[in-house]
């Protein structure tokens, strides 16, 4: 008689975003039952995530069912939930749909989710950008202001409808204001027969000394100066004071407004406040040198919910590079543990950061390099089409991109109205 | 000093569909300025409608923007608004969001909206297939049902989640069946572990004789046996007597589903009602054999809106070639008012019928000759691509399509919750 099958041990992974999706991946051959769970069912390419925004792209061209792409990957099961809470004692997650996933190794990659400094009265004026769901509100609105622009007999009231407000000058908050400034200045002028929508305001807002913190005030500046060349007004050290559904408040100045999109912070999800383990003021959970939990070797926390403060420069920034890299870490220290190989410190390799500033024109620096305008674009483009998850969305993506560049008429420009649920 | 500018007549077209996009179009070039009002802000191709719900599509893929399609035309104004009700005698059109529109000439071309032959209750259950908020909707129900299953450990209830029943066998209801059925078993059986998805119950009910009535018995009998050939259930003679979140009630029988879709009848938009004039027993509004209303030769009802009841053959079916013509018919009329010539009387050219029936199978009619299988799907195919409204469409779809028939993964299978507006 064949023994019986051995019981693999279970890795649950929470979160099918950049980390998550490469710790079940370098899981692979491995000899463990891997679950991963995302209460989306598809993993999202949120770097090109303002282009659904802007109306380049369409959501099937930057995101793919997560079963999908570990539909190949035998050991790997695929669940719909979110979890709420881990009892890190009893070593289970708690479903919000009700019912609880046990495991032996768990992976946390549940990522962050837009913050509104504890205002949260402007979250309902203001849309930030993390789902596609955000995505698609922001394309509505940004379409409807010039609709009703268009019917608007009143001059002033018109300029409220065509000033757009873009709150935080990271990456979304700049290749946002680019897009869409490109839009009302190249795609939209000779569909409207009123308003001249090349005049439509888009102000970015920083509250810091500069937009693009992190790539050094060379290119900083050089993105100002991009920005303002396509009329984007940036401006800088002027935090928001106040939100309404008319205006925002900059300090001293009311600027009248319909649409104001924030791009200005984020926070942890809450899940990281159930662990009962410390946290950083924006909810990240501060991780051992091998991004376990302290006292818990079993646990592991990567990407955007994790704070690693280990070795110089603070904690790491919320992007994707991070999130692969700590995601791989983990998986990889998981496997030694099984192997009884020692675990390693988690080291991140900053490979250069990138930002599009509008058509054909973009701020990059890799290594040691700095590029501007077209060739930092041209490098922008290729690193995102190799980075999309498969083949088939880098062709499609491609065929936009050429489509749009060619005509300035990017294709996804629609309007679909939220029906309530009870609709 | 020159001739003042001569006030042009307004001509008001309500619904940016075939037939009202049509009539704009062939009133380019004429002295009238063209207002046209349309609740959504885009033209819709509906005849692919099924493949958006079956997420082999993307919106952008079937709809562009009505400003965008009639962005050259420079006697074209575009309105995003809804109709409510229209003034004969003031010759107003008033506006949902408020205000009305004036006009000389109307066109309405409002539409159709599914129709539940007075059960109310079934449309919160059973969604139908108008808009791509419908088909958005279709598509997460769809997809959510697996992952309800995947989850379920009582086996009759999995039974029940996968079960599907499609109520009503036109050219919809046969298209949505065949192509989920084709989804259920070559797309997503890789995808899950638990359950087998090719083992879903797609079940079509038809309360007449036959499917694809229009088209002809003989087709109608291949079509039966195209779509049982890759398992679709077919009930014909069998009205829906009951539905509700668990269940559908073909007279004595009992079918436990969580999922009914339908594609049984439409109704004209209720603004056909507000004219004060005949209407026939779905709301369609009586015409005269130019297209007009009796006594209001200035306003042209085409497409869905129109009972059309002169000549051989009775009330004309709701599709897009009728839709077409009429508009045509109809903007060609007042053209002939305008230049003092007498109009003519509308006549519809049948060119044929076709619908899918999954992957690289079709039945068509066209002129007198019957095709079935390859044949007929390729003749389906191209003339569909020849429809789509521009050239852009037609090179994304056919890639689209051509990469859904190689690798059987069509690209859109994502679930984008809908999130309440105050959410």
């Amino acid at each position: 008689m064949a023994d019986p099958a051995p019981v693999l041990p279970t890795v649950l992974i929470v979160g099918g975003g950049f980390g998550g999706l490469k710790a079940a991946r370098i899981l692979a051959e491995a000899p463990v039952r891997v679950v991963l769970v995302d209460r989306q069912n598809h993993h999202l390419f949120q770097p090109l995530l303002y282009q659904v925004a802007s109306a380049t792209l369409s959501p099937a061209d930057i995101a793919a069912p997560i079963r999908h792409i570990l539909r190949e990957q035998a050991n790997a099961e695929v669940v719909l939930g979110e979890v709420t809470s881990v009892d890190l004692a009893a070593r289970q997650a708690r479903l919000a749909e009700g019912g609880t996933l046990a495991y032996d190794f768990l992976i946390l990659a549940a990522g962050s989710r837009s913050s509104y400094f504890g205002q949260d009265a402007w979250a309902r004026v203001a849309p930030g950008l993390k789902t596609l769901e955000d995505a698609l509100e922001i394309r509505r609105r940004f379409l409807l202001t010039f609709e009703r622009a268009e019917q608007e007999e009143d001059a002033e009231l018109r300029r409220e409808w065509l000033t757009f407000v873009i709150v935080g000058g990271g990456p979304t908050g700049v290749e946002l204001a680019g897009t869409l400034k490109e839009m009302a200045r190249l795609t939209l002028p000779r569909e409207f027969r009123r308003i001249r929508t090349d005049r439509a305001r888009v102000i970015l807002v920083e509250a810091g000394p500069g937009i693009l913190a992190n790539f050094g005030s060379g290119l900083s500046e050089q993105a100002v100066q991009g920005l303002e060349r396509i009329g984007v007004e940036v401006r800088l050290g002027q935090p928001i004071t106040g939100i309404d559904e008319h205006a925002v408040q900059l300090g001293g100045e009311r600027i009248p407004t319909r649409t104001v999109l924030w791009a200005a912070g984020v926070s942890a999800v809450p899940l990281g406040a159930s662990l009962g383990v410390p946290t950083d003021r924006i909810g990240r959970v501060l991780v051992e040198p091998d991004l376990s939990l302290p006292g818990h070797p079993e646990a592991f926390v990567v990407g955007d919910l994790a704070a690693f403060t280990h070795g110089s420069g603070g904690p790491l920034p919320g992007v994707a590079p991070v999130a692969i890299q700590q995601g791989t870490c983990a998986a990889e220290n998981l496997l030694a543990t099984l192997a009884n190989r020692p675990r390693r410190t988690f080291r991140y390799r900053d490979k250069g950061s990138m930002a599009t500033l509008g058509r054909g024109k973009a701020v990059a620096h890799i290594g040691r390099l700095n590029f501007t305008g077209y060739p930092a674009w041209l490098a922008w483009l290729f690193v995102h089409l190799m980075l999309l998850v498969d083949f088939r969305s880098r062709v499609f993506v491609l065929f936009e991109w050429l489509w749009a560049y060619l005509t300035t008429q990017p294709r996804a420009r629609l309007i679909v109205e939220r029906k309530r649920r009870d609709g």
